[in-house]
């Protein structure tokens, strides 16, 4: 491409709006415009790289043997009634009627209607498994859409849904697209770490994450400082910490009139945190729960939730409701004659001995309270994982980051077939519903986060498997026409090779080319000067040195590149 | 592909809801399937015939140096409104709020949003010439969603808008569209025809429309039966016809007290209807539009919007209006001394002498009334064409077909620059509007177009380029190895020369595969059955005769197929 012939809209100032590097960069390549909050204009050098990071997409996924597909993006709000999802999606989901008052959404996600098409499709066993996939523009009205096409509104994913007769089918595709999705954040250049993840009432480790390390990004993951061990904070466990055994000492009451709480209790008892007993009350699904965790610790609210199957939202019980479990005021509840419908006791808590905890009676606190003897539950891990704790899978140290989620494979087993009644015969001659999983990837955010993860002061440093252009090929002086002549040259022997090259024939200074050439991460540059005379030009790749060569080495030296890189010419 | 891994969804019976061809062979050959009311899902069958068509519409707009861009298609409204098209465009627009309340549409067309892009990345005429395009899904509301793809709400279309400073460089990008249509069109084996279409307000040969003929199409299209004339009946003219030269007779009024409109008043005084004329009267914009054609004639109501450079919608003058202007009763309107706004009349009127027309007063006519002497206004061409009128350019005699737009290339010079304020600083130092044009092309439509001209009563015939496979290879019993084997080594033969391939390894009846593949429209069969103890398999072409060939020579033989239609292998 000629760039006299391109629309070329880079930016030399950083536009106030950007806030994350990608996003910066992104908008001062002229890769993307603003059309509202959220919503994206991708222009043509953005749109290539988007495309290609798409095609490496496609060609992994029908590796696996998925097949492509193409679902509406409107989809008709029945399937989501059937599903029960159509309220409780909330405000995230754009909504519309069509003239004759219908009701639709933009598809968020697509579940349901890849549900809808296997219950229609797929009568028997014998045409399972399926894996069906697209990559297609989805919509969510973010509460706080930011970050460019880092958290947008309208943006591009690949979302997968798989179909299969027996819970095997579905643990051997789920492998398949783990590797997948290891070979298409590879070859995108991006480290993305798989990283287990909650699985919300399915339980099991039936969901990981593909997550890429990021200041502004979402979540908590935990990674191990030792070994490969990664889970999303809402997953991640750690070994339960364990007293030495003591002797039962008496249970005591001990008036704490203006100490509530544990940090008030453990200051004013002049005792750790570490040998008292937090109390917190939840309620979910018109039943209250009462959460014991050890002193020091955070309870892990989606571990609660899961432990106790909740369908609809947990919240903190009302002040009310608290008064009614443990007929005392807020801060000094305790296990001891509590009245909860589900109990929840950490095994850290099981774990210890004559600790101290609320007395459910104001003004009061018991000292020397043991599981067991005076108390009972359901135990279990409730807690959340802290820096410096220990990995359960090596027992090293494990850190916290935050992480921006680019992949993610999920098992759903049989929730949406049962809900919407999607089923085959089976072998045995009987109906059974589908046993499916789904697999995403935000393709328009794993644009940004390559950037994220290939920058400089001066622009992107794009992977050459997902640059916009290979090489970029400048001619120092315009008006000299020797230049002009093997600047063209050189062009036409990379385009005959099948390498994507930009040829700066602008009637700019050299200064501006070079800056343009770095901002838009062209990976390899080829700079025509006065050197010709000697029969020379200057090759750089976008982040090494730059090197003096012989006009006749150039296209040798690119080429190299390419195999260096496992990338097949077209 | 292996079609036992495949999701077949091919059906036996024809679906009550379709009504024409092409949208019973996509329902039938498993490549759509209906979500809601003009609402399709593209199966991978179907997805792989639009992906080539797109990849044909991609390669020629980029052969042309237009550059391919991507817009949202959630458009806020404050750009329409700018253009004054928000309230205008009525209820084919999609509409929706997003959590804030703010206004979006779902675009069903993006010349604002290119506007916008150019006002903004556009700053010299040295940035120009400029051919964005984009391969987008597009959102219309139709008030009668029909005939599966061909007339949807959510469809895909290629867009394309340029940007010139002058009107030369205009005329240069509209040709090379034209240009591209015809090989577009041409590549994916589609007779559609380029008609002059009617460009409204704008004015000039500016506009035309890229056809096929259908009889389900919702435009009537003007064709010579000689030469390549060919125009949509909106904008098609004839030669006016011309009475010879008589004397002028003196004006006469004579009582027709209960013959009103023009057939009950030739029949009532016996005279040819072409010996009268009609009077319609129109209201727009606040202005009373009085039209004369000959008796026999229909009025042409775009030309008529035109002629008066018409903003608002025109209708018929109500009851009162009609009174006001011609002081008489509906029926005895007519052209002398009628009180107008603006008086147009058809040049074939002009060239009529003492013919006969309504007096302006309730019960009369008036004889021997001729233009020029009793009456003016402005002539010019306001009558519909009609079957069996002369070819403007030769003088053959013209037939109407029912046709089908599939493109639409468009003059539109300055209408949304001057509107959104979008200007260039030209070389003269001073500031212009952009001069633009665009040009559409229904990628949807255009694949239900093919089927439409290529299918028996077996299914599709799809042309080579386009087809989602290229041959199918079916061994005749699958439970003989050899046949098995045979049909293997074919089918990785011609997936090694890079072929599409079927391998229909289904544990059916031969029948069952051949009528499958037949429905589907694959163009080549191979099929291996006993005779390769001979050594031989049969060949067939999807719209051919069966061929018995050794098993050396059928790779050669589909080779040759590719050659022949000029398609080049991967």
């Amino acid at each position: 491409m000629k760039m006299s012939n391109m629309l070329i809209s880079t930016l030399r100032e950083v536009p106030a709006e950007a806030e994350i590097d990608s996003h910066k960069l992104m908008l001062r390549a002229g890769m993307i415009r603003k059309m509202a909050a959220g919503v994206y204009n991708y222009m043509p050098l953005g749109l290539r790289v988007l495309k290609k990071i798409e095609d490496i997409v496609r060609e992994e996924m029908n590796a696996t043997g998925a097949q492509e597909f193409l679902a509406s993006a409107m989809i008709p709000a029945e399937l989501w009634q059937e599903s029960g999802r159509w309220d409780a999606y909330g405000a995230e989901m754009f909504r519309l009627k069509d003239r004759g008052e219908r009701d639709f959404c933009l598809g968020p996600t697509h579940e349901e209607v890849f549900t809808d098409i296997a219950r229609n499709e797929i009568k028997s066993y014998k045409q399972l498994p399926l894996n069906l996939y697209q990559i297609q523009t989805k919509y969510r009205d973010e509460r706080r859409p930011r970050f460019g096409v880092m958290r947008s509104r309208e943006f591009v994913m690949k979302d997968a849904y798989s179909f299969d007769k027996d819970q095997q089918g579905l643990d051997f595709v789920y492998d398949k697209m783990h590797d997948a999705y290891v070979k298409i954040f590879n070859r995108c250049g991006l480290d993305a770490k798989c990283v287990a993840a909650d699985s919300g009432a399915i339980g099991g480790s039936n969901s990981a994450e593909f997550m890429v390390k990021s200041e502004v990004g979402e979540d908590d993951v935990v990674f191990c400082t030792e070994c490969d061990y990664a889970a999303n904070i809402e997953k991640a466990s750690s070994p339960a910490e364990k007293e030495e055994k003591q002797e039962l000492m008496e249970i005591e009451k001990i008036a704490t009139p203006n100490s509530r709480g544990i940090e008030e209790v453990s200051a004013f008892l002049n005792v750790s945190s570490i040998k008292t007993v937090k109390t917190l009350l939840y309620k979910v699904d018109e039943k209250i729960i009462a959460v014991f965790v050890r002193g020091d610790r955070e309870v892990n609210e989606v571990k609660v939730a899961n432990a106790v199957d909740a369908s609809g939202d947990m919240e903190m019980a009302s002040h009310e409701e608290y008064i009614n479990a443990a007929g005392c005021d807020i801060g000094f509840a305790g296990p001891v004659g509590i009245k909860a419908d589900i109990v929840l006791v950490d095994e850290e808590v099981k774990n210890m001995y004559n600790f101290i905890s609320g007395a459910n009676e104001t003004g009061y606190h018991l000292k020397n309270v043991n599981y067991g003897r005076d108390f009972e539950g359901i135990v279990g891990d409730f807690r959340k994982v802290v820096e410096g704790q220990k990995c359960p899978v090596c027992g090293g140290i494990v850190t916290i980051a935050r992480g921006t989620e680019v992949g993610h494979i999920f098992k759903l087993g049989t929730k949406y077939s049962e809900a919407m009644n999607a089923n085959f015969i089976d072998e045995d001659g009987k109906e059974k519903p589908f046993i499916m999983g789904c697999y995403g990837i935000g393709v328009t955010r794993t644009m940004a986060s390559i950037i994220e993860q290939h920058h400089d002061e001066n622009g992107i440093i794009w992977p050459l498997s997902v640059a916009p252009y290979h090489v970029s090929v400048i001619p120092v002086n315009i008006k000299d026409e020797e230049q002009v002549e093997v600047a063209k040259n050189i062009y036409e022997d990379l385009v005959n090779m099948g390498i994507e090259v930009l040829l700066d024939d602008r009637n700019e200074r050299a200064g501006v080319k070079f800056k343009d050439s770095e901002l838009m991460g062209i990976p390899m540059r080829v700079t025509v000067g006065k050197k010709i005379g000697d029969g020379e030009i200057e090759f750089k790749l976008r982040n090494g040195e730059m090197e003096v060569m012989k006009i006749k080495d150039v296209c040798n030296i690119i080429k190299t590149e390419f195999d260096k890189n496992n990338i097949k010419l077209k």
